[in-house]
Formats: structure tokens, sequence, C-alpha cells
């Protein structure tokens, strides 16, 4: 079965403007994807009928609410393959996942010499909320060794991991290499070595099947905003007995059982993880989002998105002067490249006036960037809405821009 | 001038609706606000033509919605009448902001012997944070001592605050007591100890004109969704002298400067407070409904809120075995109360088949609840779009309740 991306375009409202009198053809999904109108009609249902506060009221609304956001909740767990609906915690996103992991966690359960695991393809946020834990607890912050192609090896993982390790902390897909890493494999290593495994699967969500028993990793993070959900919700998938040990990291109403003047008890999970107001709203769209996704079917969605990467990769090849990172094969949706010596910022600057959306920049990867020796470079990524013109506009708009920069010839 | 509430209605799509066969009287406003139709469009507008990833981008999609999220941040600085646009920081809410103080500030400044100042009047989002900052660093958490009706004097609060005080914390509007605190004055007893002050202003900034200059409070803390803009946003202003010497406590993306193996140092302000993918479409609804609020004016709906309350006030002082809590003056807003031995809750569910929405429970404030010698309260609250048919339906309520449960007579 294959996608059928004319239809599914038409779900998406804002794909069909201009930019600079060219059709927009958005090639920044892993920075953000666009959202269909199904989530963007659940927003506007649920503001227009159902708002309220959850878990407060005892009014219909509130009930609504509530049953609306612990509903996005199973439905999460339903599609990651949670064991339990309460292993699934709502974050801002998955920055926030990962930090509440670092703070709680890692910062409870690491002393003096005890190891954190990260590889340097790690986006920022994968690395500097392990930095921290480190610094705080005096852990060594350990690399996994990376290949020439930004990728690293089984058995490197295999020589890094240890005794001491207490945690590792990998891409499912990293946000550069756009391939998947063996976490499956990475989470037996560690748990050989009694650490556990956190997997920031930002990128991989919104492209692949994800099944955390399947992979048995021990925490999974990911953003709605990058798999067609609305922007500032996140989830935070952690096995019941290690989230049952964490401590919450931010404290306000609604996580509590009983306060007094100078102590206070937590509510049981998930909630305890959760004080303040939720981001309900955001929740209910995410679920909106996961219907729109599994409705196509995430199988579908992969096929379609590797394929797409291929032809991308393929038709690249043909420009002179275009260099690629990472490996060529096994691309869920995205390429980095530069092209000559242009800065991928104005690279990008001139793409967008042919149309063409990419991301330009260090993207949240500075040492992976420094692996490659380059300071920056350019990033093209595909979505399920996303076609082959799509990328012949890319190339258009590439070949347009080594005219405008006659030096690169 | 009054506030045209009929005309007012119209833009809450919400509230048209009947619940039971009752038109909706929507008194929770203080749990969570509703939603004008210009805030919900705005939403649908960003997502159906500028949605993308913020200050990454160079192309167009990029830069207005970069420019919408930093165009709100502008907007939301003169709302409060900040000094400096960078003072003001995006969080998840009013518990996020709280706790980004109690964590990075309170925590690095406090030590062993030092005071953190609250009262007992404080939600819980305003008091578990500093429960922890006093536990983590050994500071003393002391309590201005309450009153009778739950408020407290200055002259309590001059005697709290000593030379070892380094954090006040206090509610400008509490959310069972409805009452405005004198945190001008409290800021002045605070500064001349050399201590900062918090003020949560999660119960103020959808009723009365704030300004953080004139009151001199060194943080402010408030949350979209009760000031009628959309869930998961919300705001910690604190002056620039004091972020400066703030470290993040969050990492990740978009925060950084530099990024090594094992260290990194971060942006300058606000950026260094917002790691990971901000909540855009958040802030960017928020600044549409800053719009709303000022289009009909701050000053405007005081009186209307204030008014209202006062009607609803002399209206249940009606009911027999009706008991109201705090002080009968000066309400913005609500009104916390219970009706014989009837529990809150039963009330509450009782109301709603009357079509009225009301909240009931501890409301986050275990502490006063215990002050007033009462395990949960129920509360009525209002709003811009409330009128005083809701009050009088609520009294219908009130009155069908009081039939229902007969052992109250």
């Amino acid at each position: 079965m294959t996608l059928d991306t004319s239809n599914i375009r038409k779900l998406f409202p804002i794909l069909g403007q201009t930019i600079n009198g060219y059709p927009l053809a958005y090639l920044d999904s892993a920075a953000s994807a666009q959202k269909p109108i199904q989530v963007i009609e659940t927003l506007k249902h649920y503001y227009e009928h159902d708002n309220a506060n959850v878990h407060r009221g005892v009014h219909t609304l509130g009930s609504r609410a509530t049953e609306a956001y612990e509903e996005s909740r199973a439905k999460v767990a339903r599609f990651i393959h949670a064991e339990r609906v309460e292993e699934i915690i709502f974050t801002r996103g998955t920055t926030s996942s990962i930090n509440l992991v670092a703070s709680s966690y890692a910062r409870a359960i690491c002393k003096e010499g005890d190891e954190i695991v990260v590889s340097a393809m790690e986006h920022h946020s994968n690395l500097l909320p392990w930095q921290q834990a480190a610094k705080a607890t005096g852990a060594v912050l350990k690399y996994i060794p990376l290949q020439a192609d930004g990728t690293f090896s089984i058995e490197a993982a295999e020589k890094t991991i240890t005794d001491r390790t207490k945690v590792v902390s990998v891409s499912h897909i990293s946000n550069v290499l756009g391939v998947a890493n063996p976490v499956k494999q990475i989470a037996a290593i560690a748990h050989k070595h009694g650490a556990v495994v956190m997997v920031d699967g930002a990128q991989s969500i919104p492209h692949i099947k994800v099944d955390v028993q399947e992979l048995d990793c021990d925490f999974y993070a990911f953003s709605g905003h990058k798999m067609c959900g609305p922007t500032g919700i996140g989830v935070m998938y952690g096995k019941k007995a290690y989230l049952e040990q964490m401590e919450p990291i931010q404290f306000g109403g609604e996580m509590i059982d009983y306060v007094g003047l100078h102590d206070a008890s937590w509510k049981e999970l998930p909630w305890k993880f959760e004080g303040g107001t939720p981001i309900i709203a955001g929740a209910i769209g995410l679920s909106a989002a996961i219907d729109f996704l599994e409705q196509i079917g995430l199988d579908v969605i992969a096929a379609h998105d590797k394929q797409l990467t291929s032809y991308a990769v393929e038709r690249m090849k043909q420009i002179e002067h275009l260099t690629m990172y990472g490996p060529e094969e096994g691309r869920f949706g995205l390429v980095t490249f530069n092209l000559g010596t242009i800065h991928p910022h104005d690279l990008a600057t001139v793409l967008d006036m042919y149309g063409v959306a990419i991301r330009a920049g260090h993207h949240c990867c500075q040492p992976l960037m420094r692996h490659f020796g380059a300071s920056a470079t350019a990033r093209a990524s595909f979505y399920l809405y996303n076609t082959e013109e799509d990328v012949e506009q890319l190339l258009f708009a590439l070949n347009k821009t080594k005219e405008y920069f006659r030096e690169v010839e």
C-alpha cells in the first residue's frame, strides 16, 4: 500500500500556499511537522465545547475535559505499546522529558565514578541534561565513539558500556543522519550491566512504529509537534518500577496527596509528575494526531518517507559540489548536506526565494558537526505530505542557487 | 464604562450550550477561563498559515513563526509594564514559573539558617516549590500568620520578614479568598531586608491591571489559560539582574551558545531559560488573549468582576446555612463557601444538574482549608462573560440543592 499524497496534502491547509510566487515545498518537518485539519479542528472543538480544568471540577465540562485528557494518555500508551497507562507522563516535549529523567532519576542514582553513556551524534537535548547530571553527581559522561559516517557500531557501544554505567541515553533516529540506531541491542547491553536505557524518540516517532516493550527501553521521550500534533506537548514514557522510585521535579497543584506546612506527599502515578494545570488542549490535540497517523498506518508512512528520501539522495547525487553527511542507506526522512562553500544559511535563504523551506545551522548537534568538520549544514526533511515534486523543486532551487553563487563552480 | 456582557458572551462559543437542559452558567473561571473566538481563530490561523519551528529556520514560515512568537513576548512585556522584553520567559504556566525561581534562584542563594517566607493562604504551587527549596538548602520556611478571615496584615508580614529572609513569595490575589494582598508594601519590606519578592499572579492577571515596575516585585508568575489564553502557556517575569545570575534548569536545543563534550555555555536572556522547542502556538494565542482583554480594558473588567462578586455575596447571604469564607469586601471574582453539611463535591454535582459549573475541593490550598477548619469548600468564580443571570441561576440551583438534601434544614 502506498500513500495517497495528493489526498493527504488536501488535509494540510498550510501546504496550499505559495511562497515568493512558488508553491510551498515544506522540507523542514524534522524541525516541526505541519498539522492536518483533524488536529486543528480538534483544538477548536475543545475550546468551543469542552474547555475546563481537569481532575478538579465535578461539573460536566470538567468531566469532559478530564475524560478527553486521560483518554489521550491511554491512546499514547496503546500507540507505543506501553504495558500500563500510568507509564505515560505528559510533558512540554522531548526536551522536558529527557530533563525529567536526567534531573530526577540520574541525579538520584549516580554517584562519583559512575558512568552516563551517550553518543556524539546526540541532539543537545539528549546531551546537556546528562552533562549537567554528570557534573552534579561526579559521574563520568562517556561517549560511544563514532565511525567516519557519524554512526556508531554495536561493538563500540559494547566497549563503552561497563558495570559502572548507570544510564545510557541514545537517539532512536538521529536528526542529522536520519538513520535508526540499534536501540534494542543497546538496551540489552545496558541491562546486562545493570544500567537503564533512555531513548530520544523525537525523530523516530513520526516515521516508524515504536514498541517500547519490544525495544525493552526503560524511558522513551518524544514530542507532539513533530508528529502532526500541537506545539508544547510531549511524552515521557517510563517503566513503572523506575517511575515509582523517582521524585517529581515540578511541584504544584494536583500532584499531591497531603500538604502540610513543611512537608507534602505525592499522588500516585502518573499525576505526581504533572504538577500544575496540564497542557490539556495539547494532549487532546496529540490524541487526534495519533488517530490521523494510525488511520494512514505507520508502516505506510515509514515506507513513503524512506522511499522519498532515497529518491532525494539519488537526485542530489547528481548535483556537483554537493556533499551529503551520514550513511547513504536506511534514512528515514532527511538528508543533511552542504553545497560547495556556500554557507548553509545563505543556501536556505536562496532556496526560500524558490518556495523551498529547509533548515540550516548546527541542528542542535555541535559535537556531530565538529565530527564532520562542518560548522553548519543544510537539512531537507520529508514527511507523509511530501512528494517527488517537492524534491524536484528542491533540485531546481539548488541549481538556481549555484547560478546565484557563481563562485561555487 | 460598563461591560457589554451580552455582546461579549457572543464571542465565547462554549457559553452558548445547555447542560442538562439548562443554559451553562460557567462559574469556574478561577480554575480555567473560557476562550473568545479571537484566541481560537488565532491558533487555527497559525496552524493553517505560519506553523514552523522558531529561531531555527531562515525560511518564510520560520521567520513568520519566530516573529509572532517574539512579538508575543514584547506584548507581554508591555502588558505587565516590564522594563525590558528579555525579562519575559515563556513557561508552561504559573506552576512552572514558580518552580523555575525556586529551583534556580532560591536553591543557589539560600543556605542553612536563611529564611524563605510565604503565607498559609498560598496555592500549593506557591508552597511546595519553597518547601522543597528549603529542604534542599537547609533554609527555614516561615509563614506570615493569618487572621481569622484568612488574610494577613502588613504588621504580621513585617514581623515575619527579617534580615535572614532571602525570598518572600505571596499570591497577588488568593484563589480561595479572592482578595488582593498588599504586594507592593510586602516588596518594600522585603527589599529593606535584602530579600527578593516573587508574586504568584495566577488569579490577579485575569482581573486587574498589573504593573511589575510599580509593584517593584522581582519575579511575577502567571498562566495564559486563566486569562482567556490557551492551556499550556505561562510567563515568568524576572528583573534582568536576577535572571542574569540564574542558571537554567532545563537544558536542550536553542538555549546554548557553545556545546562541548563535557561542558556548554548558554545563550543570553531570555532564551537561556527556554531550552527545547517552545510552546509556540501557546505564546501566539496568549498574545491574542492580551489584545482581547486590552481592547475591553482591564479597568472595566476589574470593575465588572468586583461588582458581580459583590452582587453574588449579597444574594448568597440570603441563603440560610450558607457559610462564606474570607473577608466580605474587596473580592475580585470569586466566592468560597459551604452549604450546611452538604459535602461540596455533592453540592457541585447537584448544581451541575442545573447547568451551574463550580469547583469543589481543597482548591490546592490544604493549609488554608485547615485554617478554616474545612476539609473542602465550594467555589463560584466570575469573569468578564458572567452576568447577574448566572448568579441567579446559581441561587436557584443552591435552593434546589437544599430541597434535594432535606437534612440541611
